[in-house]
């Protein structure tokens, strides 16, 4: 079954009966309905509307962007005016209640409030509300496509990430390791998870942040760290790795490591069908803190799927900008990056690693990096 | 300058004295805030304000993000939660008014219904409106930098579509064309203008959509025609052309051609500062019918722009579709893409030209197709 084939049936199982879910993409592409792309696996030139019940699946759309549809949409195109037609489908499927694309994150708000104002006019005499729920556990729960492309966008990461690994020089400089890296992902036609500037982010002996790579070179005896991840047919991956740059590891820096994967391991344990996101958080963030190093100033997970950082639960502290992300429970067939880490004067420590909820609890996606090698180089 | 420089300046040009810009982008990627984009050249991972009068430029990013941003900004950083900050630097810039990001155009209308709803609690007490017509009147026109990458584009599409002219053979499918398209982009670090799967399109001998390439081969004696655009540093070019597979073209196709060409110099001619969009796509929508062939079922030009369907006023009828996009007025310095095309039974030929408006007309930026070529297979 396609993908959206299957993401379309999870949707109709989710929908209560007399509620009718409306997608209004304005141009796909431009800005991206996330909604649309999952439900349909093409893009739109002009205004479309998927109109979904549990027995239902209709799309309007501009006649050029017809032929794009699966057959297994029910399409009316239009030339001049979408208006009729919408009117008179929705006056014939009659829903009790118009859910719509609004909401408290901003992977499930992508209706702009412009749009809302425009629509409200058209949707005269049918009860709103947000589709908010609902998609959220559509984009949270895997279905099994979806699991089978984010276990392959985790693989061409390390893939990239042993190249590198191996291909990297005492000479290079962080921008040349990017450089590496999208060479080998534009040979497999493959995009970065979030962006060519910014994916990789790579830090040479300096502390991480989220601005692109520098054309400081590589220092000997220092922390080299790569946040990485590929995109693969739409669904991202996200992982970390820290090499020390050559000679002998000093023994407070195989430490800060092992404080590192074992504040990860403590993440992994609690990560388990039932359990909020907050605690989950908790378990890493107070495994680094028993070993003695400062907490992370970020959430220690996040959902992956269409997005990086992907709509579900978020395995984070309870501060105000979360808001109540980190009280959302994490489900089986949920797929999470963890990660932490810790910086130190040789620089920073960072690994992060990809698992998958399972019933009892979760399994690790990714290849875990063991320990810190010292590179050859 | 840098082009966010430059735009930020425009932008402060823009507003009016007592008016604040409140641009908010959650997570700048996925989705994406435009303005944010634009003002910065920047992306951001966590949630960011940017707050823009006539004399200030203040950015309130997550800790992380603020190495990106360019220094005529302004920043405060937040760790747990960017509330008390915003509240104080509203206080003390103390707007008459605050412009959000929603409105009637999709890019215009960045700002979620949700957002837009949290957004609500934290501005009371000051007056609210919509910042369109700032941002309509920023994207649309364009600034020297914008202008430069835009020619660039097309440059680049245009030595794409000269080498596949030039490599071409009678085996090729649509498919194996757009991977030859792709292969180019590719090692040249470039992207599609629409994205990888619907740019370019390609029509060997059928009616044009706007779906993906098939595996439909090339027929002899049929019209081939593509529809691409490079994506340049942010920028993105638009141009279709139209080939004949082989042999002498008929009559009747030549004659489509001349009028397709028509009916371009006719939209040109009128592409003038202070002319309505219809009025431009009137002009080409005669000349078509004089000729004797039905008018087509779409607008006859657009903006580019940082989207191949950029901002600015719409060259198209007066259809409900529209809205009243096609009433605004052409400006001096903004560049449109104009197109259209006749169906015949031997295929679609179809023209696309890229312009720029200057202060009495517009100018043809693209190398114009002057004739129709058979191609020597």
């Amino acid at each position: 079954m396609s993908l959206a084939r299957e993401k379309l049936a999870q949707a109709q199982n989710l929908l209560s009966a007399g509620d009718l879910w409306l997608i209004f993409g304005e141009e796909s592409l431009e800005p991206p309905e996330p909604a649309l792309e999952l439900l349909t696996e093409a893009s739109f030139t002009w205004a479309t509307f998927l109109l979904i019940t549990r027995e239902e699946a209709q799309a309007i759309v501009g006649r050029y962007d017809a032929p794009s549809l699966p057959a297994f949409w029910s399409v009316e195109a239009y030339d001049e005016d979408f208006t009729p037609i919408l009117t008179r489908a929705l006056e014939e499927l009659a829903p009790r209640r118009i859910l719509l694309d609004y909401g408290t994150e901003p992977l499930l708000d992508a209706l702009g409030h412009g749009a809302y104002l425009r629509l409200r006019s058209l949707l005269r005499g049918f009860r709103q509300g947000s589709a908010e729920r609902l998609l959220f556990a559509l984009r949270s729960h895997k279905s099994f496509e979806e699991q089978t492309r984010l276990t392959r966008a985790i693989r061409e990461a390390e893939a990239d990430l042993k190249a590198l690994e191996e291909a990297l020089e005492a000479s290079w400089s962080e921008l040349e390791a990017q450089a590496f890296l999208h060479r080998r992902l534009r040979e497999r036609g493959l995009e970065p998870a979030w962006g060519w500037s910014g994916c990789s982010l790579l830090h040479f002996g300096r502390a991480p942040s989220h601005a692109p790579p520098s054309p400081t070179p590589l220092r000997p005896r220092s922390l080299l760290h790569i946040d990485y991840g590929v995109r693969y047919q739409g669904y991202c991956s996200d992982l970390q790795r820290s090499f020390w740059s050559g000679g002998a590891i000093p023994e407070h820096v195989q430490r800060a490591f092992q404080a590192v994967r074992a504040a990860l391991d403590a993440a992994a344990s609690a990560l388990r069908p039932g359990t909020p996101g907050y605690e989950v958080d908790r378990a890493a963030r107070q495994k680094l803190l028993e070993w003695g190093y400062p907490e992370h100033r970020f959430a220690t997970g996040h959902p992956l799927g269409r997005a990086t950082h992907d709509v579900g639960p978020l395995l984070g502290p309870l501060w105000p900008r979360y808001r109540d992300r980190p009280r959302q429970r994490v489900q089986e067939g949920e797929i999470y990056a963890i990660e932490l880490g810790v910086l130190l004067e040789e620089g920073y420590i960072g690994l992060e690693e990809d698992l998958r909820v399972g019933l009892k609890g979760a399994e690790w996606i990714s290849e875990r990096q063991e320990t810190l090698r010292a590179l050859d180089l």
